[in-house]
């Protein structure tokens, strides 16, 4: 049944696209997460997503004193880059979080930028994980602080999570995988994502969301 | 449109019940636990969903020694009491999970529980939590735990917890709440749950899911 | 500094040897848990330390309705198998606890175990973390939700954690380690452990503890 | 047997002040974090503590791209603020970290300050944990995030964390408690670091800690 939707999907108008924004979340010199988000924002657009990056260091975020909805209904006063980015975050339908572990949680310029809009915006959608580490453990603990982030957020994290150890081994400078198992990774968590951002989609579309 | 859609709901057949599985972790004497669970499933029934109750003590559930797909696609020597149970977990549209609070964890009897099915049974619907303690915190870190299991199992937990600070005061014996609060703590949570497995299921029923 | 004090401690007397009660949170058919626990124990023998093994499986510890303590400071009507281990976990001066990974938490086995205990038993101690996992994570979420619980009761869990990715390769039946990582692995955790019992032994001694 | 000790603590000479560095993990607008520092600052100094005060806003410390080891053993090119500041993190004797709780998770801020140093400079040493919401559950999710970051820089959280619900009323600008539960809860999370941060630095000076 599921493959008989794939095959019809295909011949879908673009105007059905899911729209995901891709949030990398580390700011380190000698980062390995660019090389991770290169790879996913390939694999959604293989999938035909309309893919959005936020990229906290080419965006230059800064470090914020209050999230956009703390400025009120109408955003008075509030830096231009949150107000901007915030219909970024509102117009997505589901979200990939490519994030490093850094001492058993997620980097700070990642949570930085999450808790900078309200949940309101991230609401009744899903998201998928993607975490690396240097070490061996692909950093599943970060991924345990983020589903209880995703979760307060309200983009509920799908159930497969992409791990990646050894994230220095995997990928070439411009994202191309150096195993197998990067493919197949990939493609489990977004199988997931696809069919749950489009669940979601039809269902705000039909009905809205309760207030 | 939210309005709308619900207003439209109450006309709408039987068919189209949703099948909540209600689970109670605790088998302590004198667990405050079914109070909860009892107001729980009011509401639940309230909304016109259909019911099931696991509960633990009840049922006599085992501390098991192997979940029920570790015996094989066709179940061959699996104990009757896991068996049995099975097909609720797999035919539940959503799953509420009211969980007690011991050490920063859930109850040893919730886990063994959960743990008895497959992933298979609870995936691509949402969960939702209730989380009761006899402090002031109300099991909140029980629910991160939940967070967690919920997600790897496939049942994503939405968004709002439904957390239950000083049980003992807040229900009498047969479930009637004692203060406001529980009655609006408890739509939070079921209004997004109701959202999300009606979702899921009407995309479960349209495409199927990801083999 | 600290080699000169390793050199010193081999000529104690054996008043001093530190007692470690070494726990085994597994039931399942099939399970791994024992390969690891017997390595842990010769580790732990090889250091002079007095080792009380807890084997839920052995011990036909049972899923509990109490913890001990709730029978009153006299224990009376406890279970004889509660009564009796108390105080093994009182006069440890440490534990390493053993655990699998079931769903991103630990075995139900392990919790009702750990929690059938006061956490006066636990405190001012140090606990080691030992986590395993036929897959490629170690059993790093079981670890996350054992540094909850062991904070909880008392035991700190010390910083680095000895986790075991593929453990079905990792030993023999016998526990025999079949490559160099589980020596440098268990050594690494061991070493924070020694060091931390037994500096709250020193203080407990020396002060007593905060009632 | 702690009585005993305590009074004889008293008479100690100052040479034997434990060195407490407070940290303050929130930089956002209107933050009240900064009156449950001031109010543990005092807690600490009535302790007789020689407490060093980690405060980002006056510090000015910015979002880092490295942390001060990745500037190798003579931090060579390292920023002024990293160099100066990991002194007093490798000084203390114990840490006290005062954290609000942004979507379950700790303050962008925090994360930020306590990556900045390495675990070598945390280790062997224990911390306490002070968490604090504007609502009922007393950033009890921030705390379990602190349990794990914790563990892994080397700094032991203790047992009992001191969570304060609806913050906004338990305390004056001054940081004076407006109810009892502030100086009882304070008082156990202390008595147990003090009691820890003693142990340990006593080992320290023993045996040295292990390489």
């Amino acid at each position: 049944m599921y493959r008989q939707y794939l095959r019809e999907r295909e011949n879908m108008s673009s105007g059905g696209k899911l729209k995901v924004l891709l949030i990398l979340g580390s700011i380190r010199d000698g980062r390995q997460g660019l090389r991770v988000a290169k790879f996913m924002r390939r694999k959604l657009e293989e999938r035909n997503f309309d893919v959005k990056f936020f990229y906290p260091v080419e965006m230059k975020f800064p470090l914020i004193t209050q999230p956009v909805h703390f400025y009120g209904p109408e955003r008075k006063g509030a830096p231009a880059i949150l107000v901007e980015n915030e219909k970024f975050v509102k117009d997505a339908d589901a979200y990939v979080i490519v994030s490093a572990e850094y001492n058993h949680n997620v980097p700070p310029a990642l949570t930085n930028l999450l808790d900078a809009f309200p949940c309101s915006a991230y609401s009744y959608k899903p998201s998928g994980l993607v975490c690396y580490s240097m070490g061996q453990f692909g950093g599943m603990r970060a991924a345990m602080a983020l589903r209880a982030i995703t979760g307060e957020l309200g983009c509920l994290s799908v159930s497969n999570i992409f791990g990646i150890p050894t994230v220095q081994n995997a990928f070439d400078e411009e994202g191309n995988p150096k195993n197998d198992h990067m493919e197949s990774g990939a493609k489990k968590m977004l199988d997931q994502l696809e069919w749950m951002a489009t669940a979601m989609k039809n269902h705000r579309e039909k009905v809205g969301v309760p207030s």
